[in-house]
């Protein structure tokens, strides 16, 4: 990254998830990255043994699949099953196999996206009407309910698995690429320029239909979507009860300053907005969509990422309105808000887009699927009070707020979602640019990609982030020419160094800012550029405008946020302390790092006030006395509830000043430090 | 209340909303007490003045009242107007208006009641089958729905009305004691001993059939209300998103052991089951509401005595799950909660239920109506982060979360609570037992009883309460014999004093603790009893446990919450700080009381952290530094927001100990301090 380079430059394709035509950054596609190991190619090798087959059963088992057969039988609509958007989660679940397919050439996954296809294509109406919900004898008309209908909404699923499809397989002969291009032929010609001058209720259409014409070359859909960006915001939604922000329908997206209503539909809005300015040139909007990103992560998103913190419309609060307890930071907002952050990356370049991106990679998707990959969150609560119950996994969940992981929901849009996010994730490691290569995200791969002089570049990354915080980076081809190799120094990492060591063995070491470290050399084969990272933990203030988090801190250890389960508060307490309302953090005794796992010191109070009142509010502090303090293991936000029903906080209260001398001495600490952590 | 008397006592039935055949209490009805003036005296003024005239407008223009006369001509279900429980707005309303028709003998409001009277009757099937929303061609049919159909319901409402007629004029002939009747038989037969097996999803029937059978003497009634709270939380509803405790489907009520789930729905619940503990001698399960309560009132209540604090399904939170901002504290959550309060008082004769009714009317249902009376809050939060916008005085609310007291609501419940509770608010200010007169609520007032053992006595109450804490209860009659006076000694009024003046002039005073208060006496004419109630303004810390309002205090005086409101703060700033979020409260400093407000030092802060952070967490404390300090009134909860769009806070975070010393000196204080509350 110099700042000699060109504003924007335009790229062709590659094997992506999204193909801007111009920007900063090019992104590099499955056959120029792929993650060889560590942590994230655990997840996605879950994600391939075990979650999509739980997806596939799941969608057979609730019917939605077979509704498309139904659709084909002519006997819809008296046994249609699940809510009016369930098209889209079949939709969501085969660009999931796509990109699968793509990564790894799986032929008994080949299998059973072909026959999904075959099923869905059946469906289609003669003239390129698809949804097993609507215009049937029985069944509202077409069109008929944009606010909650959520046609154009599952359309633009069904273009996005058809765009990873055509990319990764263009010489398929599956059909699902024609299927998609009839039904947005027919939505072009319902909702064009003399058309229904109205947006679905919920966005997502305008990213499936800007990355269809990327595809397709087709203009026609492109045009579609920037109309659809253009009518949002002027109230052509009917109203309901929870305001047209709810839909985004209260702003225009050019006009709005920061995102509000429904946590997925403002990011999908926004990526598909994004998508549109960086094809059309359109420079305004394009600067609408960064302050709104600017304003939506410095004032509506929690710590680890997550956005949305209303339960009862799945919506963004006003600023500062974040509680940990109920916080809602629904998985598929997170995984929209990487689509979005995505995008704007590759317009911008900016390190913030691959911060936020990495946030909340680690702890918003990789919390929702448990270890097994066959449960998953819905919504990521902060603050866990009550240690709830294991739900059956032969059950759809019915409520978005099981206290632990559910194996499916009536409105089950996260487990494709994750789905299709760790399918096609090497595509969100690097990028290129006419200089050279960027590295975001820190994984084992296997890097190669032309740049635009002609270059074959190619390098390997080792690592063993997060738990450690060396990258090496290591080019793998001799160079002719110097070329660019960038890297993402996370915006935490006070005190990074960039080693460079030299074929030739000369090494140099220098301070590694928060942005970007680059070196410009024409590498050779044995040159290696070490990211050497700090993995200290950190002991971590909200802003004060935060109430809900108010005298709290939290820890975190590189991109991962920490947090207590009182698993461990009883492990370490021999059964004494179990819940992790009855503790605070000593935030003058440093959090330690054992072996890659923060230990914080607990200072442990009565279980409530002094007496137990008959009414919570009293002249004077309640604050209870300190009995104890331990020192106790904090695990990963990622991994919790993978140990049965708990108690768990992210954010953990100070002890006050008064109480942190009355815990054991120092000297006790270490020694009880020893017991803590084996 | 001396420890002699009979633990419970048989009743003849008053002018009163609830009257249970046994208990320690016997209620005053509206023949034995009456508000004659200050603060509740002007309240039902404004109510009967213009809100039951608004809220018949709005009855007539939402087309709710009309649904009746569509019924009654055979021409629903196409043109019928409003939710599936509007009915019951309607019964509310025909409530309120025979309470205030039997306060005031109004005889406008007379006529207005036969009317609507004579429409409701003319709807009635001939089976006694009242209900606009089913079992006509074109509609669901009967007792399809029983989990959102409401019909038991408007049902219970129904009988409430009727109930609140027979009482206030027993020999009228309108009719409506009559329906109810036909209603009620109906309702046994159809869910009796032998028929379907279930309840209501909203409860209220019970409480409405327990009273008509208090009324009519048909004891079936009594039998259908216990078998509907036995039936209770044994499953017999349909599963619904948000869990059987929504609709306290979830355990038996005599099992329960707090309030959960949708807040009226249980408040209405355990208020039926009180009746029916006591008409049926049932002291299991009149313990296990005891135990409910206290448990509601310690963990799951808003120092307003709100409750519920879920937006999503209006429910309860978990144990201490209690936000301010959003804050749903429901209008009809409060007048539910009163229900229950009022109806354990009677049974048990404690002072902390008069307690949480005393903060609930002051706080929640005081202020939920504008000044006015034509305006509501159906939530109440404690924390109003952004100004918003008046709502239209001709538009119905579709939303319960107005920033402003809206005129009518989608779901318009409170308006015709509130004032049906003001209507019969004189019922609740005193009792009376064996030995004499209770004085739960302080308003000025005449009472007048025969007590049981043939006695009549009398007193008046005068006091400026709750703007002083003098209340004056001054005998009217000369008594033969001694009888009791007791008064209510509020939890916070510490320092309490019984000033007793003898007509012959001798004076005794006595401290006061919380309580009863009592004086024996054979009283006469001359003789005061003054309560002198301590009415400095408190700061009030909240448990720790309720994480929400950490590091935060409220003040509050008397019964009354108050909170900072930027219109305050921006005038005695002279424009400087123009919102709630940029001050803290310095708790060093007295809360002083200025003329019956409170004045508190606000430490104000810049408007943000040091820097304005692109990301709102860091490692070091974002606390802003503070500026200046001002002394800012506060006013009382109940009256914000009559002064146009505004920021509100309740919870005041408090400055940190190292801040506090930076503000204006004491001198300085005092000097602001005349400007500002000028």
């Amino acid at each position: 990254m110099t700042s000699t380079e060109p504003r924007t430059a335009h790229h062709r394709a590659g094997i992506v998830p999204a193909a801007p035509r111009t920007g900063r950054l090019r992104p590099l596609g499955l056959d120029e990255v792929r993650i060889t190991g560590g942590f994230w190619a655990e997840r996605q090798s879950v994600n391939h043994r075990h979650t999509l087959a739980h997806i596939g059963r799941w969608l057979e088992r609730a019917g939605w699949s077979r509704n498309f057969d139904l659709a084909a039988a002519g006997s819809l609509p008296a046994d249609r099953r699940g809510r009016e958007f369930s098209d889209s989660e079949i939709y969501k679940y085969l660009e999931a196999l796509a990109w699968e397919i793509g990564r790894t050439g799986d032929g008994e996954l080949e299998a059973t996206f072909r026959d999904l296809v075959g099923r869905v294509e059946r469906a289609q109406e003669p003239d390129g009407y698809l949804n097993t919900n609507f215009g049937r004898p029985g069944q509202a008309p077409r069109w008929s309910d944009l606010e909650w209908g959520h046609e154009l909404y599952c359309l633009g699923h069904l273009c996005q698995a058809a765009v990873a499809r055509a990319r990764t397989r263009p010489d398929a002969d599956d059909g699902l690429l024609a299927v998609a291009r009839r039904a947005a032929d027919l939505v072009c010609e319902v909702f064009g320029p003399k058309g229904v001058q109205s947006v679905c209720g919920h966005a997502e259409i305008e990213v499936g239909l800007a990355e269809l014409a990327r595809v397709t070359g087709e203009q026609r859909y492109l045009r579609q979507a920037q109309l659809f960006v253009a009518r949002r915001g002027t109230g052509t939604l009917r109203p309901i009860e929870w305001g047209p922000q709810y839909f985004q329908d209260d702003a225009p997206v050019r006009q709005a300053t920061v995102l509000r209503g429904h946590a997925v539909r403002a990011n999908y809005l926004a990526a598909g907005a994004v998508d549109v300015a960086v094809d059309t040139g359109d420079e305004d909007l394009l600067s609408a969509l960064v302050t709104q990103w600017d304003n939506t992560v410095a004032r509506r998103t929690y710590i680890t990422g997550g956005q949305g913190s209303h339960h009862q419309d799945e919506a963004f609060g006003e600023d500062w309105v974040l509680p940990p307890d109920r916080a809602y930071s629904e998985t598929c907002a997170g995984i929209a808000s990487i689509m979005f952050s995505w995008r704007l990356l590759l317009a911008r370049g900016d390190t913030r887009y691959g911060d936020l991106i990495e946030r909340t990679l680690y702890n918003v998707v990789a919390t929702s699927p448990s270890a097994s990959g066959t449960a998953f969150y819905y919504a990521n609560t902060l603050h866990q009070r009550t240690p709830g119950s294991v739900p059956d996994p032969d059950t759809a969940s019915l409520r978005a707020e099981s206290s632990l992981r559910a194996p499916w929901f009536g409105v089950s849009c996260c487990p494709p979602n994750v789905a299709r996010t760790f399918a096609s994730l090497d595509a969100l490691v690097a990028t290129a640019d006419t200089q050279g290569v960027q590295i975001h995200q820190f994984a084992d791969c296997r890097i190669q990609t032309r740049l635009d002089n002609g270059e074959l570049v190619a390098l390997d990354v080792q690592t063993d982030y997060p738990r450690r915080g060396s990258v090496r980076l290591t080019p793998t081809r001799d160079a002719a020419d110097p070329w660019t190799l960038s890297v993402r120094v996370p915006h935490w990492a006070d005190g990074a160094r960039l080693v460079v060591t030299r074929a030739a063995g000369e090494v140099s070491t220098t301070h590694a800012a928060p942005g970007w470290a680059s070196v410009r050399h024409a590498f050779r084969t044995g040159d290696v550029v070490e990211l050497v990272l700090p993995m200290r933990p950190r002991l971590t203030h909200p802003d004060p405008r935060i109430d809900a988090v108010r005298g709290c801190v939290a820890v975190e250890r590189g991109p991962e946020v920490y947090c207590l389960e009182s698993v461990d508060l009883d492990a370490v307490s021999h059964g004494a302390v179990t819940d992790v309302a009855d503790v605070r953090i000593d935030d003058t005794a440093p959090v330690e790092d054992h072996d890659g796992r923060p230990l914080a010191c607990l200072v442990v109070t009565a279980a409530g006030p002094p007496d137990d009142l008959a009414w919570p509010y009293a002249e004077r502090s309640l604050e209870p006395a300190p009995s104890t303090s331990f020192d106790v293991p904090l695990i990963p936000y990622h991994d919790w509830a993978e140990r049965g029903p708990s108690t768990m906080r992210v954010w953990l209260p100070v002890a006050g000043r008064s109480h942190v001398d009355h815990g054991t001495t120092g000297e006790q600490r270490s020694e009880q430090k020893g017991n803590a952590i084996r």
